[in-house]
């Protein structure tokens, strides 16, 4: 697991402001602190025969939760390079390699992610997502996913089906069932190529989103990549979320710090503006890391942060 | 602690069909993925004079959860083969020898089970139990539980008192206090005998059950025995939940490889059909297990479930 | 972590009454059994620096919550003697030396201690505070909570600051910022003297409140002290708490045994009497304590406790 904190910095207030019954306005802060901890608990066991069982269950907390979650868990086997994970198991299209390579900062964000909404593993209890647009929230207590994994020879292979409920149908809600599959390959430890594809993402019918990626790593540190997002059709209406081009990378400026950053362009119809952008710094303590960033989104608004992760 | 998962398959739907205000109806799978991950975290400390002292709480998710349950504990004492169990305890009647010896398939399920009320250690926050004639639903914060166990030369003896509620009395529903004590005693390794008494099951007025059984094991994987179980009353109504008689057995038929099965006989009034069985079987992975079982219960109704349980 | 479990006496009942609408009256038992386990999950790491960085999350169950209870967390990061802690963190106020050195008893309570509202580490999630005179009780998520300390040659300094809500500020109730600091001094391992200060004590306006105390430790068993607290202004009113004196001593009778007590005056105007006293002893197991105590408080109802603690 691991643990960071910071200050989060949001133009126009980390929230929205609430606006009580007698017309009161109360707006939030622009700047808090911003804390997580993260703890993994996995049990294994291995058979005669060499297959690996195993389970993950996760404790987490994060500033503004006023308990820490521990997570639904998930039951995996592994065999000759082959795993399943059943139950909140992962998802495919989320563990597509380079989607979240964009990220910059102590809370590894970027504008360059997809918008899309699609299933991944449930830190929080089980899926309580928000859709952009429609701002549905539903929490789904027969959820019910599965991940089949593959890895052989620098290649990797993943499909998910995620059931949103796999004991009503038809309840009403977003409840179709999300299909995903991701496929990359690393080419001599320099040139990796990312594709996914997920059908019905976040359980929404026709909300379908694919990903093509692309990066050349010249060491550990320094690396340039590329990103293509479709993000996916919200109640059916193509245009919402649009599609995404991202371009990033990091170089080592000195032993211990790299600076990295990215611009990317959204072609979303709600944007103010269709190009985002952000350029960040870190600092390796050695089992910790300093960083920090500042980055602009598609509604014109600097956000920054600055703080410490450490790894255990 | 253990996980296991696989297909679970219930004749008419896994749980009751869900009629909204408008009158449609929703019926539920026959089959779904069950999954369960159970982790136990004990403490323990010895003192200089040879007494142990230990406390448990258990994290368990079981699909459907929408989040990982950390159980309520129970701190012990234990001391020349005496222990003492205070708080979410265990309870005689429940940890009563070969009461669930005939369970079968990969979730230890049989119909030769107590159908009864009572106490036991609560997995899921304090006892939210629901009596199958009057659905009586309660949960309560002032739980207490006491269990004595005492082991000598192949003899257990257990005592228990659940207080349901330990701060108020009479607030309304079934809050009486449990007694229950259970005996067994086994004999060169293949004779076990079995004796158990519960009064006020489940904090039920005048609920009170009994259980006798017997078994012989040939060798670790071949036995058979015989249950005799009253199920108690509900609500002053003596036949409601009747007898049951279940003999059960298993079988080595190869090495690794277990058949088994069980018959039982109930006369509840509620029945459809007084004869309930199964047959099931597994096969030992080392550290994991392959399990399955067909079963039709007092409703007539086939239940069946094939999956992988593993142990760490 | 550490395990307790005995007996709890209160006069009176160990809650209120219940009324019910139809004018029923409920009155709680004098007596139960009353548990805790406690277990602390501590994760570090430590930088090629020599900086250590670490997490802690703690897992509690106490005897009436129905289900265990896992606490918002803190990150901390130490270097040099300095220790700073961030989010659910500890306070200066509630760590001073001396503070809660007049508790006696299984369960390590005191009349003796301070009768003031602050914040401290939250054990059952975010804070939820009853204050004795305005029942204001109110639950926040962004919580957000900073102590530093410093330990350097037998001195402890510590600082702190919560923001009862770091994200809207003057949405009612009570969330001025806390502000406090502590030091203490221990000189030859015999004499410890210890001074506190909190400002907007648990975030209410003008509830500020200090501490001064005074020990001498004959040896590890046997010592003698004196705590001066005011307690603090609840909504203005400068008379609500009053001040406490507070004189406590322990004794160590014969080897393992060491007897406790204390004697306080407070002066809150809803005294029934000015004067509270406790008595205790304890029994050391080696690894485990049997422990109890006899005390009066301010309301001249008596509370008795006996039971036994481990650690582990």
């Amino acid at each position: 697991g691991y643990g960071r904190t910071g200050v989060l910095y949001q133009e126009d207030g980390v929230r929205g402001a609430i606006v009580t019954d007698d017309g009161d306005v109360y707006t939030a802060s622009e700047a808090i602190v911003q804390s997580r901890l993260r703890m993994n608990i996995d049990a294994t066991t291995s058979t005669d025969q060499g297959v690996d069982f195993g389970g993950r269950i996760r404790i987490q907390w994060d500033q503004g939760d006023d308990e820490t979650t521990v997570a639904p868990g998930y039951v995996y086997v592994t065999a000759s390079g082959l795993t399943v994970e059943i139950g909140n198991s992962n998802t495919a299209y989320d563990s597509a390699a380079l989607l979240y390579n964009s990220e910059i900062g102590v809370y590894s964000r970027s504008f360059g992610n997809s918008r899309g909404d699609f299933f991944a593993f449930n830190t929080d209890g089980y899926p309580s997502y928000d859709n952009t647009v429609d701002l549905t929230n539903q929490r789904r207590n027969d959820y019910m996913g599965v991940m089949v994994k593959y890895a052989v020879a620098g290649v990797n292979l993943r499909a998910s089906v995620v059931d949103p409920d796999q004991v009503y149908d038809g309840l009403g809600g977003d409840d179709e069932k999300e299909y995903s599959v991701s496929a990359d390959y690393v080419w001599n430890d320099s040139v990796t190529l990312s594709a996914a594809y997920v059908k019905n993402g976040a359980g929404i019918d026709d909300n379908d989103q694919y990903l093509l990626g692309a990066e050349y790593a010249f060491n550990d540190k320094t690396d340039i990549g590329l990103l293509y997002i479709d993000n996916g059709e919200v109640l059916g209406d193509d245009s919402d979320l649009g599609k995404t081009i991202t371009l990033y990378g990091s170089y080592e400026v000195a032993p211990l710090t790299t600076i990295n950053g990215y611009v990317a362009n959204n072609s979303a119809d709600s944007n103010e503006t269709d190009n985002a952008f952000g350029i960040g710094g870190s600092y390796d303590l050695g089992g910790a890391m300093l960083a920090g960033s500042v980055q602009r989104g598609y509604n014109e608004n600097i956000t920054a942060d600055m703080g410490v992760q450490f790894n255990f």
